[in-house]
C-alpha cells in the first residue's frame, strides 16, 4: 500500500486515490513536528499533547481547545478560472487559523476536505501544496484529509475545499475581547495582502461580468495582473501575534483581536467589544492598497458599502492597552507585518465601530 | 445580535445568515456539555480540557487528539432527490465520529462545512438538525459550523457537507492494529444499519439510471421504500464501542476496530492487521440485509465486487482476544448492537482478508 499516512481520498477510483496521495506525502511530511504520530493506512489523525511532565505542565494547566472551520468562497472560481491551484490552500489555512489565533491560541493541527468531480491528481497535488505552505506558515501539521470524488456534483476543473482547524491555549489566557475591552484601548490595524478571501461575488461580477476584464490583464493602477492581484494569499498572522502574545504573558496588553474577514472592520470589530465600548476608527490612518479605490471607481461602490464588504486593507485588528501600543506595533513590525494606530476605544453605545 | 454562538453563515446574505443560526442555536446548545465554553460572537468555538486537578490528570496523562474529516459522498443526491434533508446529518457524524472510534479515542466534538448556492433556511435548519442528532448519538458537542452560500457552484436545492470530529484517548490506550493482531484472534462483525454511506454511485446509476425506479416505489423484498432505505442513517458505534473499552481498561482485549466504509471488508480490515496476519471471514456467518441481494440482483454485480464496494452488513470490526470474544460480543448487544464472530485471524502473507 502507498504511503497514505491518514489523508484518504474516496470516490470511484480506488488507484488514482492511492497514487495520489503518495504524491502529497511529503508536502504532509513537511508539517510535522514530533507532536504528531505517525498512523500510516490508519483511520484518522493523532496529534500528542504533552501530559503532566515538563514544560507543558507548567505552561498550560486548564487547556482550552479552539476549534474553527472554514471555506474559500468563491474566490476559488477565480483560482479555477486562472488555473493556478497552489495558493487557495493558503486562503483556507489563513480562514481558518485567523479565527482561532484572535482567541489567544496557538494552531496545533490541520485538516482539509476537498471535493471534486473527478480526481485530477496533478490540480488536486497543487491545491494540497498549497494547504501545507499554509500550514508551515502558521506552525501547525497539515494532520489529515479527506478527497471526495463525486461525479456529477462538480463539474470538470471545479472543486470546493473546507478546512478545519484544532489549536490550544490555556484557559487564563483566553483572549475574551468583550470583557477585557475598555475606553481609551488603541486600535492597531495589521495590513492585509489584499482582499483576502472576501467580497468575491462582487469582484467577480464587477470585473467579468460586467467588464469583460480578464485575469491576464495587467492594471496599471495595481502594478500587476487582475489575477495576481486577485489570487494574492490571505495573510496568515501566526507568528507576528504569537510574538506578541508571548511577549505579555502576564500583563494584560492585548485585550482583544479580531480576524477582518465577510462584514469588514463594522461586521467584525464588534464582536470583540464589550458593550460601552465604540472603536473609532480613521479611516485615513493607513495607506489603502489600490485594488479597493478600484473597485469602488469601476463598480461606483458607495465607501459604506465598500466597508461593509471588505477588509479595506486591514486584515486584523488588536485593541491594546495604550500604553503598550507603540511597543506592540514594533514588534509586529519586527515579524514583518505593516501595522499602525487606526483609532481608540472610546465609551458609547457599543458594541459598534465608528468610521471617522 | 442573535445568539449565533460560534456557528457562523458567510455568504452575500448577512441577515438571512444571522437568522438561519438564530434557528439552530437550539440544536447546537442541545449537545452541549459543561466543556464547552459559550463564545457568543465569537471566532472560534472553545472546548475545555480539564487539567491536571481531578478525574482527568488520574485518567489522561499523556493525551492524544485524534481527529477525521469526511463528508457523505453523493448519497446526497439522494436525499436532495427526496427532499429530505434531516437523515444526512446523521450519516455525516458517523463518518467521522466512527473513524476516530476505532483508534480507542472518545469524541470531544464536532464542527460541520455546508456549501449551498443559495441559503435555504428550512433546509439547512434540517440539516443541522440531523448533524445535532448525530451529535447526540455520539456524545460530543456541536462546537461550530461554517454555512457557505457560493452562488454559481451549487445549484438550487443543491449543497456540498463536510465534517470534522476531534476526540481524545489516552496514549497507552491507542488503538493500533498492527501492533496488537496476532493469530488466533477472533473477528467480531457488528452490523450495519444498511448502505451506510458508501456505493451510492453504483446505487443511483441502477435504480434511477438503468431500472428507472422512483424513491416513492415500495420494494416488497425491502420491507419499505426505496427512499427509506437508500436513507436510513450511518450507524453511530461510539456508546457501545465505549462500554467495552471502558469495561476492559487494564487487560488487552480489543486488538483492532476498523470502520467498514468504501473498500468494504476487505479494503479496511487489513488496514488494522499486522503483517503476518490473514482476517479469515466467513461469508455466511451473519445475516445479510436484503438491499445487498437486490443489489447484487438486479445489478448483475459479482459478488467479489459487492464486497469491495459495500459494507455488506457490517458496519464495524472489532479483532479481539479469543477469550473475551463472547463478552464483548454479550456487552455490544446490551448497547442495541447485532454481533455475530465472523471470523479469526489466521497466520500468513498479510495484512490481508480472505472471504470464505
Amino acid at each position: 500500500m502507498s504511503p497514505r499516512l491518514t489523508y484518504r481520498a474516496a470516490g470511484v477510483d480506488i488507484d488514482a486515490g492511492n497514487e495520489f496521495v503518495a504524491d502529497i506525502a511529503h508536502h504532509l511530511r513537511s508539517t510535522y513536528g514530533p507532536q504528531v504520530i505517525e498512523n500510516e493506512n490508519g483511520f484518522a489523525g493523532l496529534y500528542s499533547i504533552p501530559g503532566q511532565v515538563g514544560l507543558f505542565a507548567r505552561r498550560c494547566k486548564n487547556p482550552v481547545l479552539v476549534a474553527s472551520t472554514d471555506g474559500v468562497g468563491t474566490k476559488l472560481r477565480v483560482a479555477q478560472m486562472a488555473g493556478k491551484h497552489d495558493t487557495v490552500g493558503i486562503d483556507l489555512v489563513a480562514m481558518c487559523v485567523n479565527d482561532i489565533l484572535v482567541q489567544g491560541a496557538q494552531p496545533l493541527f490541520f485538516l482539509d476536505y476537498v471535493a471534486t468531480g473527478k480526481l485530477e491528481r496533478g490540480l488536486l497535488v497543487e491545491i494540497v501544496k498549497g494547504i501545507a505552505e499554509g500550514c508551515r506558515q502558521a506552525d501547525c501539521a497539515l494532520l489529515g484529509g479527506e478527497t471526495a470524488e463525486m461525479p456529477g456534483f462538480y463539474g470538470p476543473g471545479q472543486y470546493d475545499l473546507a478546512g478545519f482547524t484544532v489549536g490550544m491555549v490555556e484557559r487564563a489566557r483566553l483572549i475574551n475581547g468583550p470583557q477585557r475591552t475598555r475606553p481609551g484601548d488603541a486600535v492597531l490595524g495589521i495590513a492585509s495582502s489584499g482582499l483576502h478571501s472576501n467580497g468575491f461575488s462582487l469582484v467577480r461580477k464587477l470585473f467579468f461580468e460586467t467588464l469583460g476584464m480578464t485575469l491576464e490583464q495587467t492594471v496599471a493602477e495595481l502594478g500587476t495582473t487582475l489575477g495576481e492581484e486577485l489570487l494574492r494569499p490571505t495573510r496568515i498572522y501566526a507568528r507576528p501575534l504569537r510574538a506578541v502574545l508571548e511577549r505579555y504573558r502576564v500583563k494584560s496588553v492585548v485585550h482583544a483581536l479580531a480576524h477582518i474577514t465577510g462584514g469588514g472592520l463594522a461586521g467584525n470589530v464588534p464582536r470583540v467589544l464589550g458593550r460601552r465600548c465604540v472603536a473609532r476608527i480613521e479611516k485615513g490612518a493607513w495607506p489603502r492598497p489600490p485594488i479597493f479605490g478600484l473597485i469602488q471607481r469601476l463598480g461606483e461602490v458607495d465607501e459604506a458599502e465598500m466597508f461593509r464588504v471588505f477588509n479595506m486593507g486591514i486584515g486584523m485588528v488588536a485593541v491594546v492597552a495604550p500604553f503598550y501600543a507603540d511597543a506592540v506595533c514594533r514588534r509586529l513590525e519586527r515579524h514583518g507585518e505593516r501595522v499602525a494606530v487606526i483609532g481608540e476605544i472610546v465609551q458609547g453605545d457599543g458594541p459598534a465601530v465608528e468610521l471617522v
